[in-house]
């Protein structure tokens, strides 16, 4: 590397440019399994290459292979937005290469960590008190509250909704804990009644399913399970940023009586992965489960670590780029934008339910909605497919009672009333 | 914010200065705890706030809060290095957030990711055929490894010497795995004999211990742990990364029986926090320890994910950073950058062992150096605090027999003789 401001300027150049053209490029990937493997080198390099060979190679071998998180006709899983202050606190925070074993390693991450998921509680209206740190995924948020769940109460069942997220059973399995899932009722909230909890350690209720949006009802569970004696972990890793919005709070009825709570700003806060925010409303208890200080990190200080909350010793600076976020948007900015998904879901929501041809499948919640067309599975997934190879939209499916059906999940920053009526021509062609 | 490209300029100019000055400033913060949290707001604002207030801050606010591990004094821990292609490749990854969940959701990240780690494997001269991808953490990787190891075996018993890394017990308590640690011997590796491993789900050998750098008797232990019908992991973590110099692969004596092994370019391959490599050589076991493929991510391709091989289902393009870092020094770059480190340490050690005040107390290993002066515990514990105290030099401590011993650790790129010859003086005066 011959100049950091010359390459600089230019990898900040490449990155302006992606941003404005990025709605103009396919939204899918149109490369096949293997394709930009057969292009890549079998080797390093024995000698210095420089970087603008760095960003030429990417521009022509890696941008093909890329699927576009930010087009604004990203409609797949949960659709997301990495803002710009994000990507900039990211360039600072590599540059920083804050590592946060201990405090003293960073007093700067680990205080800024600190208040920054306390402002998002606060955002959130979640209760005074909770504890809160940054995990890079809900997975391993989960995975944590297992843990910690485990720990506190000495048993092994985990229980769930049968549409409770994938990180629920994988975390089980990797921890040797079993899992009891358990069927939804009609508004796909998960069922309360009929089972007891006493054997159970952790309950993990879901507000904003990834299927469907739908929402478990947590009060009750959460009544249930306290008088068993057992956890209540929340995975609201999608559906919680939406409590920013107090006409979305309907959906945090209970929350406050849960043990751990998971939210993703990477998912709909405006920032890119990694970002997942794990509170506790029992601090000492949930450390007790993680801490383990050896010699060759005690410091003279009267100061704890964020590492002693989670699995991993070694954390990455994110909090720089929560901060920049809640401060370039502010409140009011994230609020205005969320808005407009919900509305865009909505309308889309309402194209479907007007239309004899097609149907919603599941009640519209947040900026997700769950449709098909009347027809085969095999016809809807091919209007999938379809619309995919395109390169115009990109949207994913899951599956209902067995049946295919369509998911539609608003969420990037670009994303206008154009866009979704664009998806609304692509699937009726 | 108003301009990307005016913003990303004054991120650049700020990220560009930090680095030309990180040598100035002190190496271990200043501050003490609490000091930063009761400058920062107690709430987010409601109203956006323009970028430049982010960067005011960023040097009004946190600059005295940070321990500058960039810095040329930063002897501590693991000393590291964040280079420029990585941070430059840093801010590309966050604008395009890809977040590849499945193939299909970023092929460049997935087959990226495969390839350049398989660069650093044959950079490595380890075995062809190796699987590997990255993890945040060596504890991540580590606890994936023990998933691993128990979903083989069917046992519960992990092996390690009371050198291992405190991440290794961490693994085993979150898992609900038992740990057994043995006594290292005089050369402070691990004892092999007199202990039935029949039991044993997995042995950790540690190539580059934290306290001393020192290497378990490898091959030996893969002898046994196969035998045994056990797993065998390999974390060398932090000297792994030395064996692309091929005078220090009699570390790696055995390492090619091993059923897994992690390296983390994070710490000795000028890559930022977080990038940790995970190899196995029985890829299909480890996948089924981890794959989980609900509805919602099927694809019609015939292609897996890097997810079904750790415990996130979210992943980061940290593979970006990897190749540009890799492409920019090239493998005789970052060959002649350890070198000079190893130069760096084996001089350091020299004046130590000639100093009849002082003395080594582990063979000189790698980059590390750990010795003390002759006298009380207590008289080396305040050597430290002084000559961190004062700024110039950030160096930290274990202990090994009970005894307080100070530990010297080169790896920054910014790091000359001149720096290593006034940490002397520093703990001299």
């Amino acid at each position: 590397m011959t100049d950091f401001r010359e390459d600089g300027a230019a990898a900040l150049e490449w990155t302006a440019r992606y941003l404005e053209r990025v709605g103009e490029l396919p939204v899918l990937a149109q490369v096949k399994p293997g394709e930009l493997s057969a292009q890549l080198p079998a080797a390093a390099p024995e000698q210095p290459e420089s970087f603008a060979d760095v960003l030429r190679d990417l521009d022509e071998l890696l941008l093909p292979a890329f699927t576009n998180w930010q087009s604004p006709r990203f409609f797949s899983y949960f659709a997301v937005t990495s803002s710009e202050p994000a990507i900039l606190a990211e360039l600072i925070a590599a540059a920083l290469n804050q590592v946060a074993i201990v405090w003293r390693a960073s007093p700067a991450s680990t205080e800024l960590e600190l208040r920054v998921v306390d402002w998002v509680r606060q955002l959130l209206g979640l209760p005074e008190g909770w504890h809160g740190h940054i995990e890079d995924t809900a997975s391993t948020s989960t995975l944590a509250a297992l843990i910690a769940a485990r720990h506190v109460t000495g048993r092994d069942v985990v229980l769930c909704s049968e549409h409770a997220h994938s990180s629920v059973e994988k975390g089980a399995r990797m921890l040797g804990m079993n899992l009891v899932k358990v069927a939804a009722a009609d508004d796909l909230g998960m069922v309360v009644r009929g089972r007891s909890f006493d054997e159970v350690a952790c309950v993990v209720a879901t507000v904003g399913t990834t299927s469907f949006a739908s929402v478990d009802p947590v009060r009750a569970l959460a009544e249930r399970t306290r008088a068993a004696g057992a956890w209540l972990h929340v995975d609201a890793a999608y559906a919680g940023s939406a409590w920013i919005c107090t006409e979305e709070r309907w959906s945090q009825d209970g929350v406050e009586l849960a043990d751990s709570l998971v939210v993703n700003p990477h998912k709909w806060l405006m920032l890119p992965m990694d970002c997942s925010l794990l509170w506790t409303s029992r601090p000492e208890q949930f450390r007790e489960a993680f801490s383990l200080v050896p010699e060759y990190l005690r410091t003279p200080e009267d100061a704890f670590a964020l590492s002693e909350y989670g699995p991993a010793l070694g954390r990455r600076f994110r909090s720089l780029k929560l901060w920049a976020v809640l401060r370039c948007f502010g409140a009011e900015g994230l609020r205005s934008i969320q808005r407009e998904h919900i509305r865009l879901a909505k309308l889309f929501a309402g194209w479907v339910d007007e239309d004899p041809a097609w149907e919603l499948v599941a009640p519209q919640r947040f900026s997700l909605v769950v449709f098909r067309r009347h027809g085969t599975d095999e016809e809807n997934e091919a209007i999938v497919q379809r619309a995919n190879a395109s390169g115009e939209i990109f949207l994913s499916h899951t599956k209902l009672d067995g049946r295919y059906v369509l998911r539609l999940a608003i969420g990037n920053v670009r994303t206008t009333e154009d866009d979704v009526r664009r998806a609304w021509e692509v699937l009726n062609r």
